[in-house]
């Protein structure tokens, strides 16, 4: 990761997050990344997600545009892990997050991921610019 | 079941559907009772899970007070999979809704399963009478 | 609950475990079940559910074959639950679990849950008596 | 896509498929993706998943490397979805699959996508040459 961490989110892996090849499915990683996401935005710009939730999207946010997944290793029930957030780039309307998961009692990188966010108006669904202040504000580690 | 049977849904297991043991995980029945619900609903009542999700919940609508699930059989990742619902009883304000999903090729019941939902007010967040035009709807079979 | 509580299990909501009306999704109250589940018999039984993923299961061990759930209060993304996991009682080849998922800042219970397993030979797939030795430790709090 | 597109899978959005934000949770596009992938295996090599959800993984077959995703458009409940899968390249010991997710009604691509997957020796855990016989088979539309 070229970014400063600016999150570390520490996820004991459920039984449900496996699949019937015994270990952590797929589609279960963006499921961590994604939460590694959520909990830095609720720092960092309020509760964005519950709100969004109970009124449906209203404002400016990120929706998900890309994202870029390598599986190193298999992980499995139980096991111990941390997602580290960096903050990769700022485009006008867009930003880059990398990511590692790491297995926390080997160390060892089970998982490496990239994500594109843009920037929208929830009202007209165009990406809209990203302020300086808003800017400012996904810096901040928490 | 007590019932006539409103709707006949049928569901083709995914892989992601099963967990370590190799058999879809119990957790997922209650997505296929739910699944099935929203489908009869969507008929009976309009689109209100899509409309539910894109301003919050507005109006009135059912909430799930209550589920039992009977678990009969195991079923694995490809099997072919019919929900059949049917209308229980009515409450004052609430509803119950009685289920049996059968394997498609041997007929065989591998799941039985009830639900209480209770309508409300979105707004208030209370439980509010089911008028007889709405139960009118809810008798429909789709 | 009427039996002594065997474990207190905390878990933070994910976004991803919430629907689109916003809350926790009624199925995944039962993934929050079984991963107490599955945590109280790795303590007391060994990694069961890791090797039952990596061999298949193999010798005895339990299956689901009911459960009861009372959604009692909404719950969203980011909230704090405890579950509380009680051995209800034994029959000759099963044994009844009851639940309380409880909202930690409020102490509040957000959901009631009664769950029977069913002890089984995984070979021959038939109900199996639980030993004495095996109900000894299945009685033990961790 | 490059490659001759092997499958077209259909799928009915769930509900539950769907998140806060009353679209398809992004996670869960990679669970459409492996279905087409298991759906396609199954027809190519035999009933691999189901086998190795039974005993556990044995003799050879895939895992998934990486995944390159690109979310075009929302999808909500109860949209009708095509995902459509082609074979792009052989390595020695991996093979790379293309993908586009349409929606039915209008043609429009919602989601387009590449997933890299290395033949292993499941017994081993390491990559191993992909046989010409395999590539035969895995060449096949369904």
């Amino acid at each position: 990761m070229t970014g400063e961490v600016l999150l570390h989110h520490r996820i004991t892996v459920r039984f449900s997050d496996c699949d019937p090849l015994g270990h952590v499915n797929n589609a279960t990683y963006l499921t961590y990344l994604e939460e590694a996401r959520i909990i830095l935005w609720r720092q960092q710009l309020g509760s964005w997600a519950r709100q969004a939730a109970e009124t449906g999207p209203r404002g400016e946010g990120f929706i998900l545009a890309r994202a870029e997944v390598d599986f190193r290793s298999q992980v499995r029930d139980g096991d111990e892990l941390e997602v580290r957030l960096a903050l990769g780039s700022f485009g006008r309307t867009s930003a880059t997050y990398e990511y590692e998961i790491v297995d926390r009692p080997s160390g060892r990188i089970v998982c490496a991921a990239k994500t594109v966010q843009v920037w929208i108006d929830y009202d007209t669904g165009r990406p809209t610019p990203i302020t300086e202040e808003t800017k400012e504000k996904l810096r901040r580690p928490v």
